[in-house]
């Protein structure tokens, strides 16, 4: 389905979850949420009960009388759909791969000589496309997108997530500095900052209200960009206020590389302030060894963190202390960081945000450094809304903000034990006694994207599985 | 297929990949294994080419001539079954519950009251052939179960498993002290005897050579049990030279518990020491938090250990030493341990092992606790058979040795970047460019049980998706 095909204002029948706060969730079973053709929630009811659909379209009048009906059917929910706040779309070949490396010789063994071949636009169209199918599989409507040095490669990214209706702040790499091989880095820093500018221009030509697609300025890290070159980025975003993502304080030897290159610089952090890249429409990935000034800093210039707890475990870079930085007030969201982060899964990646701050507090023996189910999926929706600054649009259901959303089906154990082994419906067994809460978090901690049936941005269907139950008609009996 | 069904001598062609060693893989890419009617593995080659099968056949002689061939058709390998080392049946509709409990409470407030459901045999049958199906689908072949105290839900276990197929070590749990609620502990010393025993004895009678099903002495862990039922299954233990599983050295606050009930004892160790538990069948599940002096009397003792990383994680209990458990000489499996740990699958739990290999070097700032790939496929086969005393029968591909296997197929990424995003063949995405290695290591870091096609113990076909290739005759052109 085209993004640009017109949609039908649709009314979304039964139970739905969404945080209503950082700790609490909030869990209705007889819901109805009203879509209109804008893809814009106007409607959101909490106790629609058998029969009852009738009354409502009498409610809300013949605006509403022939809109289609999405029900849910079985035992499932409609949910936020996930944001990844931090993910290199170019990387996506070599998920699974990293040996016994950790970030500074697996850059150079796996991920320069895999991004640099993007060179080539009919590989970038083939690994993009896939990652995009991959991802919205997943329930993620919206990413942070990095991707290589190459314009033309780039540009085909966001043209991708354009057509395929999936939200995205698509970002050219910067690298200049002689950390890359020769083969993979700009010439020099005019070209970096032609380069950014291109792609700035190209995606804000396809998609100038970016409703859907949106520009982001991205300094690889400060490592892999010369100081003029960390100017020049600091300029083109003030130029043209743009969104703005890097990396900061993921591994102990990367933290010693920037104390090496850059001397002067009061810290890690110090060295995105002083060149104008701390916004506050600046996503800083990893944030692992953060000291407290360079805490108090970010959250000063409202900066904001993407934590990704898979890449931080497989890369063995450390557990970042996320609840201490959410009690200090600092935004923050969820990154799958592919292909540092083994999966493009942002549930995975909730499930692995827990056994991190579970790893914290092993080593710390202070319960008060856990994080909660409810705080994990705050994170994977309301909190990367908030990191992507689109905090007044997505990560929850309420009148005024977009549809973008995921059906979640749960598969149900027959009496007999379902014996046949196919499992066709997920990794999820639901045996009919438990709770409402129990289903949500039997899906959090053993669901996949088979229990992903169908995904909308902004009121369209972008992604469906054999399972999901399609639309019928509120005027048909 | 019923257990007892007759099979066919098979030739197995395709690429295969098991354990060397400890540290070592062998990946074959041209490989031809023969398997009799027993089950029994009669010829490995590793060098067939295309259009050497019939010198293959020519070489066996008329035996093999009609034999049936199964071979790998995409991007695929032949790869032992997993061997799940301690998991509790009964749990299973509990997966991925556990709120924020940690070991006792969750106890108290999950499994005790699931566990105790178990006396309605016609719940346990439901619960207990949904859960073979499921880790079945997941290519576990061999697995140490814990039922629960009910004698005719422990033996129904066993029929299910005996008829399904999978190789299991099936055991009643036996707990009669107060840490357990009244409505959920055996009755007394002499009830916890006969009950065992009676298990024990339906095992053996209804598989008397033990060739799928063998019963294990099953006391849940020091707490659950008084001294004198600890001894009464020591008894048991000698008496019936069965196998012996239980818990030790889980959580810091049980090891204080059993300090507590049991003073007298010199360790956690010693209570199993000196109630005649310690024997070279016995499986020790968690070894988390063992002193010195407990690792040198358990490696005295050959006792087993079975690491659970996915519950040691969930449930906040610890890190396992196990690089340096496996230095000292200890026999080490992986272990879902359902409930505690979310998932049923061992393929997770080679890639939790890692996890929690690279969190302890995160504590200790010592690379040389880090477990590798290698590493934790070897726990998961050679290393599971050895802790089940099965390391002369299963584990890897020698001649001798009975085929439990499992075909592994991965996903191929068309040249259009498969957009329409269903995914079926699972998530892992093979681009054609990776060395077998890669291959190998894409499954490990992204498989689950869609890439699992087809599973067999001893030659007999236990599970296949829609996705497995089937069987034709080496005689037909």
């Amino acid at each position: 389905m085209a993004a640009s095909a017109p949609i039908s204002k649709t009314i979304y029948i039964g139970p739905f979850v969404h945080s209503k706060s950082l700790s609490e969730l909030e869990i209705q079973e007889h819901g109805a949420i009203g879509v209109d053709e804008d893809g814009i929630i106007r409607f959101v009811e909490r106790s629609l009960q058998d029969g009852s659909l009738s009354n409502i379209l009498q409610q809300k009048g013949d605006d509403w009388a022939d809109a289609n009906i999405v029900q849910i059917t079985g035992t499932g929910f409609f949910f936020p759909g996930f944001i990844d706040t931090h993910v290199h779309a170019p990387q996506h070949p070599n998920t699974g791969l990293f040996g016994k490396t950790t970030l500074l010789d697996w850059l150079q063994k796996y991920t320069f000589p895999m991004e640099s071949s993007f060179k080539n636009l009919s590989l970038a169209h083939r690994v993009y496309q896939n990652f995009v199918s991959r991802t919205l599989s997943h329930g993620t409507t919206t990413a942070a997108y990095f991707a290589t040095i190459h314009v033309p490669a780039t540009n085909a990214l966001a043209d991708i997530c354009l057509k395929r209706g999936q939200r995205a702040l698509v970002g050219r790499v910067c690298m200049n500095s002689d950390l890359s091989p020769e083969y993979y880095r700009d010439q020099s820093v005019e070209s970096s900052y032609a380069d950014s500018k291109a792609s700035i221009d190209y995606i804000r030509s396809i998609d100038p209200k970016g409703e859907i697609v949106k520009p982001i300025i991205t300094p690889r890290f400060a490592p892999s960009c010369t100081p003029d070159c960390l100017s020049a980025m600091g300029r083109l975003a003030k130029e043209t206020d743009a969104h703005v993502q890097t990396h900061i304080s993921e591994n102990k030897g990367e933290i010693e590389l920037v104390k090496e290159l850059f001397p002067d610089s009061k810290s890690y952090t110090d060295v995105y302030e002083t060149h104008g890249l701390l916004t506050d429409k600046t996503i800083l990935a990893h944030a692992v060894h953060l000291s407290d000034e360079e805490r108090k800093l970010i959250l000063e210039r409202k900066s904001k963190i993407s934590h990704c707890p898979a890449s931080n475990t497989a890369i063995t870079s450390g557990c970042a202390p996320i609840r201490s930085l959410l009690d200090e007030g600092h935004t923050i969201g969820l990154g799958t960081d592919v292909s540092g982060g083994n999966s493009p899964s942002i549930l995975e990646n909730v499930r692995q945000a827990i056994w991190v701050s579970r790893h914290l507090c092993i080593q710390t023996s202070s319960d008060a450094v856990k994080l909660s189910t409810e705080e994990a999926l705050f994170l994977a929706t309301r909190g990367g809304a908030a990191v992507m600054g689109m905090e007044d649009k997505v990560g929850g259901f309420e009148v005024g903000k977009e549809w973008d959303a995921q059906m979640i089906s749960l598969g149900v154990v027959s009496e007999e034990g379902c014996q046949d082994g196919a499992f066709e419906e997920g990794p999820v067994d639901v045996f009919g006694w438990e709770s409402w809460s129990d289903n949500v978090e039997k899906w959090v901690y053993s669901g996949d994207d088979r229990n992903t049936v169908a995904v909308w941005v902004k009121g369209r269907l972008v992604h469906e599985t054999s399972r999901y139950p399609g639309v019928k008609r509120a005027s048909t009996p």
